[in-house]
C-alpha cells in the first residue's frame, strides 16, 4: 500500500491545526518530523486554514485554497482537530469530513496499542481499526420535512460495493502482514440486512478476488455485531487483531479501543487514499483544556509516524515510534491525561531527545 | 409513568423465549415471578412463539398470532433473545424489532448498576440508558440498486420530533426522580446536523413544554457525541446518570455500559409504551453456550422486576431485585460469565430462596 517514495526529492507537508488543542499538537508533530533530519528528503511545511473558529471568522470551515494546496502542492498532511458547534449553526459543515471526501481518503487506519502496561491492570491491546471513510451516514444527505405530527428528519446511509471492497482490501492486506492474521468484520446486518449485508458480503468476498491470488488464505475472519463488538472490546480486547467497519461504527469503535490504552491522547490515525495520506490524532479539539499547554502531543507525533510509514519512510517512522514508546515507558514526562504533570512542550522535548 | 394497576384482578404475562439461551432464562424469570405469590394478583402465563429457529421451521419469525395475543390477551410480556442469521436469509426480519414497532414500545429503558464490586477495580456504575425504540435506522427502509460501479445500498435514518419528544419526556421524568438528576443527551450532530440536530433540540426543549410546569428545572443536562460517550463510559462511567439516545446509539451504549458491570448477563431492560410493557434481558441468544444450562438468569429476573415495577407492583419488584442483589453479593452461586461454576437452575434456586 505504500506510495512509491524513492523518486521523491523533497517532501511538502500540509499542516492544518484547525481548532483547540489541534493548534498545540500539530506544531509538536512538526518539531518531531524536523528532528528526523536526513532520514527524510528536504522537507517543507505549509500552514493551512480550516476549522470551526475559522468558520466563525469567515463563514467557511474549509477554504477552497486549503483543498487546492493540499491537492496540488502537498505530498501529505497532518490535521489537528475540529470543534463542534454547541448549537445548530447554519452553513457549518465539518471540514474533516469534507477533506476526507474531497481528497478521496477512503481508509481511516487507527492502530491502538497499549505500550507499557502501567498500574492499570487492563489486558494488553494491539489492534488496528480500519474504518471506511467516505460513505455511510457521513455522506450527509439529510432532509427536513414537516408532517402532521411535527418535524421529520431523514438521513441516507450509503454503502456501496466499491467502497466496501476497497476498504476490505486494505483490511485484508494489513491483517495478512500481522503476526495473528485475524480480521473481524463489524456490522449490524441483523437489522440493516441490505446495507450492512452488502458491506459484510463484499468484505468477506475480498480473498476470492482474482488479483488476490490466494494471498489472504491464511487470514482468519470473524464477524461481530457492532454492539457486541463494543462489549467485547471492553471485556476481552485481546480477541481483536484487525477490525474493519463502515464509517460510523468505525468512529465509535476506535474511541472505544482508545479508552483501553489509557488515553485518546495516544491514538494516531491516517486518512489514506490512493494518492494522498493525512495523519490525524484520534482525539478531538478538547476545548476544556485548549490553550493551557497540557495537551498530549503523542497521538500527533504517532500520526506523523504513520503518515511517513505510509509514504515509505520507514526509518523515520520507526525513530518517532521508538522515541514515543520510550517516553511512555519511562513514565517521567507525561501530560495530565496520562497521570503526569508535564506540559506539552516538555513532552515534546523528551521525545526529541530520544529521536 | 406507571400504568394504573390497582384495578387489575389478574395478570396475564406473555412469555416469548425465542432463541438460544432465551429458552433457558425466560423459564427462570417465570419461576421467580411465581415465587412472589400474593404480592401479585392471580397470574397466568401464555407461551408465545417467535425467533430465528421458528423462522427456519415456518418461514415466519413472528407469527401474527403472537402479536394478537400480546395485544389483546396480555398485560405485559417477557422476551428472551433472538439469534442472528450468519448469512443473508431472504424474508427474515428480526422479531424483536418488529414487536417493538407493532406494540409501539417506544422507550427501551436499561438500568446498568454495579452491585458488589468484586476483585474488578472498575469504578462503580449507576446509570440508566433511555433508548428511543421505534425509529432511526431501525425503520429498516433499505434499497439496493446496481450502478456503473456495482451494487449500492441505501438505508433511511428517520428522526421525528414526536418520537424525540416522547423519549425525551421519559428521560427527563426518570432523571428528575433520581438523586443526581442528571441527563446526558447522546447524538452525533457534528455530522448529522439535521437528524441528530432535531433529536438534540427536541430533547433539550422538553423542560419548556407547558405540561411540564417547571418539574424538570432541577435536572442538569449535558451533551455528548456518541463516540466520546463510549470513550467516557469506559474512562469515567460515574459522570453518567441518565443517558438518552436515538435507537442505534442507545443499542451500542447500553452494551458498552453493560461491559462495565461484569457481564451482559446482569443487565435488564424494558420496552415500554403507553399501554404495554415487555421485559427483555439485554444479552443475546448466545448460541455458543445455549443448551448447556449455564446461561445467567439474573438479567431476565431483573427484567421481570423492571416490568412489574412499571406496572406498579413495586413490592414484588423490590423482592426480586433484593434477592438478585444478595445472590450476587454473596458470590457463592454464580454462572461462569461472572466467574462462578453454577448452573442456571442453581442460580434460580438461590434467588428463589431469598425471595
Ligand atoms: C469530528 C468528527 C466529524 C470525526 C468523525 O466523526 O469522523 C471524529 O470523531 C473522528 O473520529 O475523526
Ligand atoms: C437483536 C437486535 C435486533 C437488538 C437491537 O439491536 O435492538 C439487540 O441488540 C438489542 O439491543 O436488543
Amino acid at each position: 500500500r505504500s506510495m512509491a517514495t524513492t523518486a521523491r526529492k523533497s517532501l511538502t507537508i500540509g499542516l492544518i491545526p484547525a481548532d483547540g488543542i489541534g493548534r498545540e499538537v500539530i506544531p509538536a508533530a512538526k518539531q518531531a518530523i524536523l528532528a528526523l533530519g536526513s532520514d527524510l528528503p528536504k522537507t517543507e511545511f505549509v500552514e493551512l486554514l480550516a476549522g470551526f473558529e475559522y468558520f466563525k471568522r469567515t463563514g467557511s470551515a474549509l477554504p477552497e485554497e486549503t483543498v487546492e494546496i493540499l491537492k496540488y502542492d502537498c505530498d501529505c498532511a497532518l490535521f489537528g482537530a475540529v470543534s463542534s458547534p454547541s448549537k445548530k449553526v447554519v452553513g457549518y459543515s465539518s471540514p474533516i469530513v469534507a477533506l476526507r471526501k474531497e481528497l478521496d481518503l477512503y481508509a481511516n487506519i487507527r492502530p491502538v496499542i497499549s505500550v507499557a502496561p502501567t498500574s492499570d491492570e487492563k489486558p494488553s491491546v494491539d489492534l488496528v481499526v480500519v474504518r471506511e471513510n467516505t460513505e455511510c451516514l457521513y455522506i450527509k444527505q439529510e432532509e427536513l420535512t414537516v408532517g402532521p405530527n411535527g418535524k421529520e428528519a431523514r438521513a441516507t446511509r450509503l454503502i456501496t460495493e466499491r467502497a466496501s471492497r476497497r476498504i476490505g482490501q486494505i483490511a485484508f492486506e494489513i491483517a495478512s502482514k500481522r503476526p495473528r492474521k485475524h480480521l473481524t468484520v463489524i456490522h449490524k446486518s441483523n437489522v440493516l440486512s441490505v446495507t450492512d449485508g452488502l458491506f459484510r458480503e463484499t468484505v468477506r468476498a475480498v480473498p476470492l478476488l482474482p488479483e488476490v491470488n490466494g494471498r489472504y488464505n491464511d487470514v482468519t475472519v470473524m464477524e461481530q455485531l457492532v454492539d457486541s463488538a463494543v462489549y467485547r472490546l471492553f471485556r476481552e480486547p485481546q480477541i481483536f487483531d484487525v477490525m474493519v467497519a463502515p464509517n460510523l461504527y468505525g468512529d465509535i469503535i476506535s474511541d472505544a479501543a482508545a479508552a483501553l490504552v489509557g488515553s485518546l491522547g495516544l491514538v494516531p490515525s491516517i486518512n489514506a487514499g490512493d494518492d494522498f495520506v493525512m495523519g490525524e490524532p484520534v482525539h478531538g479539539s478538547a476545548p476544556d483544556i485548549a490553550g493551557q499547554s497540557i495537551a498530549n502531543p503523542l497521538a500527533s507525533i504517532r500520526s506523523a509516524a504513520l503518515m511517513l510509514r505510509h509514504l515509505g519512510y520507514n526509518k523515520g517512522a520507526d525513530r518517532l515510534d521508538v522515541a514515543v514508546d520510550q517516553v511512555i515507558r519511562e513514565g517521567q514526562v507525561l501530560t495530565p491525561d496520562l497521570g503526569g504533570r508535564s506540559k506539552t512542550e516538555e513532552v515534546v522535548e523528551a521525545v526529541l531527545k530520544k529521536i
